[in-house]
């Protein structure tokens, strides 16, 4: 075969411009139209398009993650014609119309399969990202070119958040400086924060959607998915396509989530609660000590039960990472989005009790806002340090010290130095995906929406972090990790509904922490407000700021008008196109 | 012309199958294929569609309403090839692409403009629709091949909203009967409440979907609409299509509402209050008359406020309709989607105060349970005798009246007894669509959701009501008005969202109404629970009843799995379409 090696362990895979710009069609992604807008791909009327009449122009007309995802897709829908074997190995049997490449892979003829680096576009990429030294915003464009919407996407939404953090930080940093200590501060504080986390959810809305436009992702229709490589059952008929292939019920899979999964998450939480039961021990034990010997060494220990739980915290998420990938596996689930789906699911729920349960139960039933605010702290600094530790400087160490080993073993392929570098780049660890990175993101936006009014320098700490945060995902992202595959994607899913629910859930802490907040209570107490009178005022505050909330979204669109205005007119003419065949 | 009479006042318009079929692949429309499942029409791929392939079905494969919406269309969407004039009045301009059908509408060349009604259908229908005497489901399926989707979804789900009131009436009469007052009682019929109230619009909306693959609706994609008839504006350039036509930008469509139509609401709004407060201060001077002297006159007396205060809402509501259509024309709209939902959307937030305020003022400010429930009794009764007799039994009688003023001018025709039927039916009112039905039943749902738990017969009565209300608005579709037009729908559209907003809304009002409730309040305090404990109780009760039913609402999914599998199955035979081609 052409692009295989001399040993026929690799094969290179490449697709001519005609099977790309098929592919394309196919897909139904739009391209720019001669005439400037966008316009959904037709291969018939590829003249039309710009820079896809000519087949030179495909590198223009199609980024480099486009070529890649379509080249996998088109691998990935390879099907039997009729029921056969591979070539060579007469007891594997193939049934008709089964996946090759899936089956492939599944039965570990295929170990490896990874897109190549471009090294030159990456350094250039590299050079405009993260190694200039003076601020200034991503290249998001040279990011999707190289790395596909989903990453682009990811680091769009981190730039977007870490600006709106920005009147935030502002904001809370002279709460802080002033030291205002009034009711007034607090009621002000809680109705920007619900405004605040409301505007930024929505403005997002509409910058992702501005963003896909331009990639010509938006009008993207889901796709009927091929069945993932690992899905296994006993063999039955699609009812969609009406094939013969592996065929697992789905109500199995429910028994499956329900019996098993069900009665090990319970586990976990309990030893999650058990946990928080520790630290609260803990907690109470050092107060104590820190009251009979006020010196350095008792202050020191004071922040040692926080310190411990964060770890606990970050051990008991990892852990829990791990099984939830296990058990998802196991559970058989037949897309890869339903895959995913369900893993981000379960370990957003799990992560949502293991770090705020024990911030709610200060809240709501010990009405600590001292111990909370010092909890807030600890954790901000401490999961910060350990989440940039793991995730960029270990890795970072690992890949130096195998580099340092792999050296010796190199040398044999020094007159091929091609396929040298295309070996070592299989040998580098696979990209993780985004899940742990929008997850920290999804657990800043909850310190910052749900807490942030009991320390208010929250906000600048996470921008602070999050500057740094941009840097350290870019340089793991081309540096460590072999190039991830990137499919279409015109938002970022399944995080925008977890982080509008954040949202929800914002107003209804800061009205209670405002209604439980000592300052408010004395000054209430004060004017002769009873506490009933001051709970009833808060439920009332509570009702209307989540009418606001509800009101805000409605009003600010989901898509910028100048995106609707091209959406309509890619319809309009559509339609016209119909009508006159 | 062909279909033109004596005095060329009367034009039949028809289509040839043929056009027929080429419009309904350009609306998008799914037919049952020949191997019975539905499938997108296309004209190409006639022949494999049932009771497509020969002209002579045409009558099977498109119902009377379909062909009457079709025609209705293709008229709608004849445009002027160049500038021309109307023939014959030379001062008549039309632009170049102007909507021929629609200029004649406003020109007023074209007066009156209706579909005609089939006397043998419609007698077939009407027979087993309401005239006969036993209890029997509606005929659904005649009512939608006859009048078409738009009436179809409201007869269904008015038969399927008084099925779901069922179980409520049970429980309420049940409860009545047994004048078992508790505690438990007021939990147990508010949660029955939120889990009815979720339950009945997450099952009638997979009903829906059910119908809506069978009519072939359910694929059917937003249409690019040619603007209404009554839209001006000075000539301008459609960002859209690029063609000029009138435009009116929609800043300014904006600022007249704010400016000019907000103003008036708010003035409603306080005439609204107004009345209100009279009938507050009515009610408190009986209640003293009653007690002064205690007669069977000052008993009747005592409900005479509430009376006149629901002729009072009745007349308001009719009032501000007429004025919300009005206002609503001057806004302009350029669609007739963007129009209607502009009318539903206003004349509803009207009509939610209007019916609905002064019995929040009761329950949260006088707290008088007493006075609500009477009231609540007073609506039931009154405003439900008003509805049938404006809607139902007004236009019975003006028609009969109309029918003897009318018969002097029909024995001219007597030679011509099909022209003058087709005369006499556009003598008749046109239709004023259903929104006064839905508006209706939003009341409805108010009540039974809302307040019933003070007054557990509100199911029961309105089961009654509602079993009359299905004859009488069969009766008036078929008899009192013309053939109205049907244009496709899959769902009840914006009436679903405002019945699911008085869904949550019924929440907190059944939570407080319970906290509130005496019998509550007397036990807590027997059993030394303060008020405040109470409060927070009620809270918690009503936050967890929030997340049950947000809960409920995600689990019941949207569409039944036969019509998830049936709409799978399409989505991949396009796609598969698209491949071979």
């Amino acid at each position: 075969h052409p692009g295989e090696d001399d040993d026929s362990a690799l094969i290179l895979v490449s697709a001519t411009p005609c099977t790309l710009l098929r592919a394309v069609e196919v897909l139904g992604l739009a391209r720019p139209y001669h005439n400037g807008s966008m316009m959904v791909f037709s291969y018939e009327d590829r003249a039309s398009f710009k820079q896809a009449g000519t087949d030179k122009n495909i590198q223009k007309f199609l980024t480099l993650a486009e070529r890649q995802y379509l080249v996998t897709r088109e691998l990935e829908s390879l099907k039997t014609q009729d029921e056969t074997f591979i070539p060579g190995y007469p007891k594997e049997k193939l049934y008709q119309g089964e996946c090759i490449f899936q089956s492939l892979q599944k039965r570990g003829f295929l170990l490896k399969f990874y897109p190549l680096h471009n090294k030159e576009e990456l350094d250039a990429l590299a050079k405009k990202w993260y190694s200039q030294t003076h601020f200034a915003p991503q290249p998001l464009g040279s990011i999707h070119a190289y790395f596909g919407d989903t990453i682009a996407l990811y680091f769009s939404f981190l730039q977007f958040f870490t600006f709106s953090l920005v009147p935030m930080a502002v904001l809370g940093a002279l709460m802080y400086l002033l030291s205002w200590d009034s009711v007034e501060k607090y009621l002000l504080f809680a109705v920007f924060n619900v405004v605040w986390s409301t505007a930024t959810l929505e403005f997002w809305k509409r910058r992702s959607a501005a963003a896909a436009y331009g990639w010509g992702t938006l009008l993207l229709k889901s796709q009927f998915e091929e069945p993932r490589g690992n899905y296994w059952g006993p063999m039955g008929v699609n009812p969609i396509t009406k094939r013969r292939e592996p065929y697992y019920p789905s109500w199995k899979r429910k028994l499956r989530i329900c019996l098993v999964s069900g009665p090990i998450v319970c586990v976990f939480l309990g030893i999650v609660i058990l946990g928080i039961g520790t630290y609260l021990w803990m907690e109470e034990w050092v107060q104590d000590y820190h009251g009979r010997n006020d010196t350095l060494l008792s202050l020191l220990v004071l922040y040692m039960p926080c310190f411990i739980h964060t770890i606990y915290i970050c051990l008991m998420n990892s852990v829990y990472k791990t099984i939830a990938y296990a058990l998802t596996e196991w559970a058989s689930h037949k897309h890869e989005q339903g895959h995913t789906l369900h893993i981000i699911q379960h370990t957003m729920k799990f992560n949502f009790v293991n770090c705020f349960a024990a911030m709610f139960y200060i809240t709501f039933c010990l009405k600590d806002m001292q111990l909370l605010r010092k909890r807030l702290v600890s954790l901000l600094v401490v999961s910060q340090m350990i989440n940039q530790f793991t995730e960029s400087l270990l890795p970072y160490l690992l890949n130096k010290l195998s580099f340092q080993g792999g050296t010796a073993g190199k040398k044999d392929h020094q007159d091929e130095p091609t396929i040298d570098r295309i070996k070592s780049e299989g040998d580098i660890p696979t990209f993780p995906g985004m899940f742990d990175d929008y997850m920290e993101l999804f657990v800043q936006f909850g310190y910052v929406s749900l807490f942030s009014c009991v320390f208010p320098l929250t906000a600048a700490l996470l921008v602070l972090n999050n500057v740094i945060e941009i840097r350290t995902d870019a340089l793991k992202l081309c540096r460590l990790y072999q190039k991830p595959f990137s499919s279409p994607a015109a938002n970022i899913g399944v995080w925008q509904i977890a982080f509008e629910m954040l949202g929800f859930l914002s107003v209804v802490t800061n009205c209670f922490l405002i209604g439980i907040a000592p300052e408010v209570t004395e000054v209430s107490a004060s004017h002769g407000v009873t506490s009933f009178q001051l709970l009833l005022f808060t439920i009332v505050v509570e009702h209307a700021l989540l009418v606001l909330k509800t009101v805000i979204a409605f009003v600010i669109p989901d898509e910028p008008d100048w995106v609707k205005l091209k959406v309509a007119q890619i319809e309009y003419r559509s339609l016209n196109a119909l009508k006159r065949k």
